[in-house]
């Protein structure tokens, strides 16, 4: 019997475990922050007829370059944010964690670094261990907010080559303001890269509207996981000047979309609007549950994403085993004292302001 | 106007282009080693089934391990090599391109190395400055193949913590003799990935058969890109110890293989006797194209792909452009004096004889 210690892996791999919350099927599951809403039908007829009439080709490479759908990525971003951006400043790959592997392959890598304010979307770190960037950590502010002064700060201290700003944040829900966006990018010496997974989720303006005043140094980074129902067809995309479409094709391995996956996400783009009807319904649900969780004795992050993060658990562990215990499948991101709630379907909401209910008397530091 | 030059790109990359190649309309593309025959009309309709069935669960990320797509492609392997293997021992990805950047992340990168026999796919040395791995060329002998001594020496001055084995060799088509194989396992010091992308097309037994042997040295990677008929489909997978499976899900990005990629490829799996009898007639077809090459007066590598590379041209980029002139697009892999030209349908390697007979007098070394 062969341990993976018998291997001859990285040192720095050694102990370490694989990501990834756990796949547990029980009947509420709002751990992934995944939209609940399943695709409409008139989508998936679409789908069907697209796979139907593409399916012949399958023997063939895919399109390397993925030019249809990065003009419809174009299109749909210059009418979600307002700002008129062309197919040469948009790149796509599978999901945005290859996008972002990708931006560290070519702006990161051994020697240099990436600096980030955490907690922040987990695979951040990851990412940067991947790619042998070294992860700087600047802790966000006790309301889980960026610290403006202390954001500047670090950036000025540590010269990181990359800086992450996540708005809204992961697991926080909370935006940062263009404007710091706006500084932090001033002052940044390399690259700053916005990701904006749950922007549609948001009233915020986009970073998208900074791209023209800082072509060389901002990259704003989108998925369909999340706001656009399509967390299993697997498609992440940034915006930034076409020179960043340049740099990314230098490391990008040729033929990482596959026909099926530009098609899929080409079919899910011609029904945006059905789809981001149901954007506005998680945003009302999750002001419903901010409003409960308050009046139960929760104290909730300000949220502009289809999750909430709320506390404040006397051992946060416990209570993710609590909501458990409870059928309702809840995320730990290890930040003490604190748990991430995905959006669902009313009735999985109901389920689990239930479960909080049922619970806050022996879970909460005060209840 | 911005330029890729004034980004702060990494040093390596600057002045590099992308990789791949041209992707022209022209009427007989021979360039990039698909399998000519179109999926039968019971795989696409069982895959449209499958689409609509899967399509209401695109919302929600794919099953992360992909259990039930290695399940099948351990069937399949088992049944092809004889090879008894499990789905601990398989693993997918997109593209088989992937599956080696996941090796080289967690077996190569900073400090380490890994040692290719060239000319080889022109991916693996890509893929190693991709993950910061140096590589060490050892030319093949005169005769394309690997010379056993020299590798065997190289080997030992080189002690790379990789070496890659192509077999059938890409662009050569050759095959390395399992004795040697297993010599060169024998003396590696670290791993020994055996590139197996075109093992359908080749009657000798798949280096599967080590594996037991030596499971903490030994990775079979495959493809259902080439035989499999599948290119657009982008899968990749690897054959080893359940260790090394262990060992690339610390690298690899979480959720990586889509809902519709793992189910598509399933759906081919479901097929494999229907597409794998284009196989038989591929190799056929091979055998004339290599008998009338030889005819006409030019040299050619014995293969057992589903590709030539022969010659020996005055100068191999003209007498490309001049294929193309013939609307015969074939591949320059720079190699001096070759080109490689993939087996198509009859009336596209009629098409690509023709052209190789009218050129033959002008293109040739000795005509």
């Amino acid at each position: 019997m062969v341990s993976i210690n018998d291997l001859p892996l990285r040192e720095e791999l050694r102990g370490e475990s694989a990501y990834g919350a756990p796949q547990l099927h029980v009947a509420y599951q709002l751990n992934t922050n995944e939209n609940p809403y399943p695709p409409s039908q008139a989508l998936i007829d679409d789908l069907v007829n697209e796979v139907r009439e593409l399916a012949p080709q399958l023997n063939r490479y895919p399109e390397r370059d993925a030019v249809e759908l990065r003009e419809a990525l174009a299109e749909y971003v210059s009418r979600q944010t307002g700002v008129v951006v062309s197919r040469e400043q948009v790149w796509a790959a599978n999901g945005s964690n290859e996008v972002l592997q990708q931006l560290l392959q070519a702006f990161g890598g051994p020697g240099r670094s990436v600096l980030g304010f955490t907690p922040s979307y987990s695979m951040h770190p990851i990412l940067a261990a991947g790619t042998q960037t070294r992860f700087i950590e600047c802790p966000r502010g006790a309301d889980f907010r960026i610290d403006i002064e202390a954001a500047l700060s670090a950036v000025a201290r540590h010269e990181p080559n990359i800086v992450f700003i996540t708005t809204p944040n992961n697991p926080t829900g909370d935006v940062t303001p263009l404007e710091d966006v706006e500084k932090l990018v001033q002052a940044a010496p390399g690259i700053v890269i916005v990701d904006e997974a749950y922007a549609e989720f948001s009233p915020s303006p986009s970073a998208t509207t900074l791209l023209e005043k800082y072509p060389t140094k901002l990259v704003v980074s989108r998925t369909m996981s999340k706001a656009f129902d399509f967390a299993g067809g697997r498609l992440g995309y940034f915006v930034a000047d076409p020179a960043f479409v340049e740099a990314v094709m230098l490391v990008r391995l040729p033929y990482h979309l596959s026909v099926l996956s530009q098609a899929a996400a080409r079919v899910a783009l011609r029904h945006s609007e059905d789809t981001l009807a149901t954007v506005a319904k998680l945003a009302a649900e999750r002001d419903r549950v901010v409003a409960k969780l308050n009046k139960i004795g929760f104290e909730v992050v300000p949220s502009e994403s289809n999750f909430v993060f709320f506390g404040k658990f006397k051992d946060q562990h416990s209570a993710w085993e609590a909501f458990l215990d409870n059928e309702v499948l809840i995320r730990d991101v290890g930040v003490t004292g604190y748990l991430r709630a995905t959006i669902g379907l009313p009735q999985e909401n109901d389920a689990f302001l239930n479960a909080a209910e049922k619970l806050a008397a022996t879970v909460l530091v005060k209840p």
